[in-house]
């Protein structure tokens, strides 16, 4: 008998994007092609800005779950195209809106659209796609799936507000961090993958785990998102490690180091987030407290626990490269991190 | 024989927005609750600030449009309410953003929202009310009016940046100022007009005749709002006297003015505008080269013509109450300024 070599399963395996990305290579180019002819504009400035913010390079995960969900269940027409791109064309507004807001200068690695082209044409250049996608949305016709991307665009709006109400306040709770989480990142997820379903006109069981698999699959990747804005290279995450401890964001690494630290740590925390100080000196101290208060992998921890959700909201789903694929996305949203 | 006083029709007789004001009566007031109850949110800072801006006295002429465009053919339903709440919700979101894009510090003689919560909140909660806009035009379910309103959308922020892009440039013409109003004004008066025959199941002449008027309405009441800029009395207007000018706004005044003008007033033009010279005594200036070359009593025979195809639009329509009073608003809209 030889020696039982133990294979701790996903540990070894790489988990990828790319099944994802293969399976959907036909359609997402369909998608690219619509998105750059519904950024396009008599007004030069509208394709200028659009362009800048979709050529920089997102992986285009939303629109992907959305064609996925509608392609697993043999949908076989058009719409998905078009609900792809709304999704996606919501997710850029949204960013463009939020650069906007957060004061951000850079966005993977770019300069941010409005220091080219000012606020003013961030928020007008969000607002114009964010028409673009509901008028993409009523020519699919379905008022089901209209219902749950134009609730998705309240709820997102309703996050944001919420994480501007809560920032800089280091009483925030895991649950409003959760909620804001909730809102502003996993209810488009889920509502891109729920209207795969509905146009492929399933049952609402298969409706529902789509949704729960994206919502749950949400809270992941931002869970993992907070955790690489203090753990991860800038290159990597084509952000800037500290961003949201320089904006006094309220992340999951922070309340967790907060909670569990000592009441001089809790000092440093009011000064530098509250406070405002927040220079270099002060985001290495905030690194070491994080890391030594475990916030980081218990951080990792919480979307770990998303990510099993999200894994057994599909599990009744008959099994398919589509599904294969989809889980996959779970373990690489997190493996991120690693 | 007595003496014949001839009686100048439309000159003797106060033009008022009386008639669609008590017409609109009972259903305004539904609309006033449904605003108050989509602009809550359990998130705190979203009413209050949508309060703030939906308090400030309007006229909400818009809502009432809708209203009227679908009473007057007969429409018993209630989607009409939800349609105008939707085209009002519209029209506060463009206000919000507008203040941020235009950094104004005044509404109708209040300060705006981004003077007392910032550019973000009003950025957001112009999002959220724009959300729930769409969420209840889905409610209704007419494909026909999300078209049109989803369409009004993008339109409506393609024409803002359209303005942003003509802004401080003497060079605009009367032609691109038009394509600007249109788009950012004249086009949600349509949209609101154009829907009041859609949920009512009208022909297609009756809807072309309400988006006809709406359109036409819409550019002549944003002519009148942009010589009052430069003649009415604050008071009057709920916004400063000046405001375009020292934001360097290129509206029909100033282009006329530029036009007719002499090398010496445009090198000044020049300088107020593309320089931002724009103090009290350079705004005198603008006020007497206006008023020298015409520039008012042009810009209000501008607004006379574009009125008078928004009467003949409606002219094919069978006498109501309803037709006078929309008829009666072009009549309002023109004469605020005299």
């Amino acid at each position: 008998m030889g020696v039982v070599i133990p294979l701790e399963e996903g540990k070894n395996k790489q988990a990828s994007v790319k099944p994802l990305v293969d399976l959907t290579k036909a359609d997402m180019e369909r998608v690219n092609q619509l998105i750059l002819s519904k950024a396009g504009s008599d007004v030069q400035m509208i394709p200028e800005v659009a362009n800048h913010l979709i050529s920089s390079g997102g992986k285009r995960l939303r629109p992907m779950l959305t064609l996925a969900a509608a392609s697993m269940f043999g949908y076989g027409g058009d719409h998905h195209v078009k609900l792809a791109t709304s999704v996606e064309f919501m997710h850029t507004a949204t960013l463009l809106h939020d650069d906007v807001v957060d004061e951000s200068d850079l966005r993977r690695g770019k300069s941010t659209a409005r220091m080219i082209w000012g606020n003013q044409a961030s928020v007008l250049v969000g607002d114009f796609l964010l028409g673009q996608a509901f008028k993409m949305m009523v020519e699919v016709g379905s008022l089901e799936a209209l219902d749950v991307l134009s609730t998705a665009a309240t709820v997102i709006a309703e996050g944001e507000v919420l994480q501007l109400s809560v920032a800089k306040n280091m009483e925030t709770t895991e649950d409003d961090y959760l909620e804001v989480i909730r809102a502003k990142t996993a209810a488009l997820f889920a509502a891109a993958a729920e209207v795969g379903p509905i146009i492929a006109n399933t049952g609402k069981a298969e409706r529902n785990a789509l949704k729960s698999y994206g919502m749950n699959l949400g809270l992941a990747f931002q869970l993992v998102d907070d955790a690489l804005d203090y753990g991860g290279k800038a290159a990597d995450l084509g952000k800037n490690t500290g961003d949201d401890f320089r904006e006094g964001k309220i992340t999951l690494p922070v309340i967790l180091a907060w909670r569990r630290g000592t009441a001089e740590d809790r000092a440093f925390w009011r000064e530098a987030i509250e406070g405002g100080k927040s220079d270099d000196a002060n985001l290495e101290r905030a690194f070491g407290l994080i890391t030594r208060y475990g916030g980081l992998t218990d951080t990792i921890a919480r979307a770990q626990h998303y990510g099993m959700i999200a894994r057994d909201a599909l599990a009744p789903l008959p099994a398919s490269p589509w599904k294969d694929a989809l889980l996959e996305v779970i373990d690489f949203s997190i493996a991120r991190v690693s």
